[in-house]
């Protein structure tokens, strides 16, 4: 099977576009139809799927948004539905795990078999052992927070240890240790563009899942300069909210759409030509 | 309805026990018997609580070891059964959750009010805001990863801050400002007794879940005499593997109730006497 990073530069390719749309169903936020339904977040992320999925690179189901409301099942066939109708997607299941070795292990099956998705999303406080059982799948993504989009972020990430800030030490054991089989990506969000251009330096061509756009008001033009690769790529730009609820009627697929072409728009008019 | 601490305590006396047996199943260690059933996640765990539930102070599943399998529903009747059958005996969802806030909440939903567990831990990566939506259930308690008992735990956490260890950092925030409602704990593995005692030191009578005895090889007097409070608690003293599969036969309930017997004498032996 293919690597997740040559799937990955597929799909930029094939839809031109380095929009991941988040998938976090807020059923009190659905229309009224898609929430009186058997299997309403299945069909509203459906609804999402069919609108954009010629738009983006990727999905990413975040799991508290299934897990808060005991809907594991419709999760499986969220991704199961993307795999099945539009294979060159790819799709990360944001659950941010970080457990001993033993138990990381099992998370790993619970991503990649249980889900079967094509990356997960890791927290790297527990170190390498926490890590490897996830990058021991070479063909998946495994993407490890950095520097995180939200307010209280900085507060451990931007300490200083004694020859750089914690986030920097992240990315160098990324780029240096973690990234042997060619499987790791960063978390590094729009709403801290300059440690998105110093990431950027630190890990070469590495892939960054980038939040933070959209409703938490990271600048997209700024995250786009200062995150992407030579080849105007490396970058999967994460917007869910923003595009999920864009109308909260029943057009809301089609404000999706809409928001989507033009999330996809303003990120490539800041891109490097050379794609 | 009381705090999770003081229910802590509460369970502490009644069964003269700071021990905390983690509820890790692991189907293909199961006895046959149990293993042709229809429910075999939840017999197993059915048949450990109830052959120790009068030498325990806390219960604490592992969610990745539920959740690999797709066995959420087994989880969730354990911890109904636990709370049913032994009311006085806390459960804590080992869960390691740590997200932006809005995410939070729903993972906060997910452990506090759709499994109904007393206490969950969390990891500190992404900062207060991430803790805030867990730590404003008021009456449980929130167990922060602070020194973790794996081999990679002190790759970042033990990384040197400009006035201290990240990990001693986190120990100092949780007493300064997350510990707000009296409701916050901390993790520090027993395979780090110097560091459980100077978090001792930092915390006061703060209590400490403390892995890393039993199969990860960490010494429980060092523990407890580094760990323990004043008055001889202040600590949850977590074994999984060591209890769970003391016998692999179909005497593996009466041979983990032994292992947590003197589990529990281990401890107390070095416990101080006022309490």
């Amino acid at each position: 099977m293919s690597t997740f990073i040559q799937r990955l530069k597929d799909a930029w390719k094939a839809n031109d576009s380095l929009v991941c749309v988040g998938l976090d169903p807020e059923p009190e936020r659905f229309p009224r139809a898609i929430a009186a339904g058997r299997a309403p977040i299945f069909e509203f992320n459906r609804a999402i799927i069919d609108a954009t999925a010629d738009l983006v690179c990727a999905y990413k189901p975040q799991f508290a948004h299934y897990a808060a409301v005991g809907a594991e099942d419709q999760l499986a066939r969220t991704i199961e539905y993307i795999k099945r109708t539009h294979p060159a997607v790819q799709v990360v299941l944001d659950v941010k795990r970080g457990d001993i070795g033993s138990t990381a292990e099992r998370y790993a099956t619970e991503a990649f078999v249980r889900y079967g998705a094509d990356a997960a999303t890791v927290n790297p406080y527990l170190g390498t052992d926490s890590l490897e059982p996830f990058l021991r799948y070479e063909d998946k993504g495994v993407i490890v927070l950095c520097r995180t989009s939200n307010s209280g972020g900085g507060e451990l990430q931007e300490l200083m240890a004694p020859d750089a800030k914690l986030y920097q030490v992240v990315a160098k054991l990324a780029a240096l240790r973690w990234n042997a089989r060619g499987n790791c990506l960063l978390v590094v969000g729009a709403t801290n563009p300059a440690e998105l251009a110093e990431v950027r330096a630190l890990v070469g061509d590495m892939p960054l899942l980038v939040p933070g756009v959209g409703a938490q008001g990271g600048d997209v033009g700024q995250a786009v300069r200062n995150g992407q690769t030579a080849s105007g790529t490396g970058l999967l730009i994460s917007s869910s909210r923003a595009i999920l609820y864009a109308s909260r009627g029943e057009d809301f697929a089609g404000a999706a759409r809409a928001a989507t072409l033009s999330l996809r728009e303003e990120i490539n008019k800041h891109r490097a030509r050379a794609r």
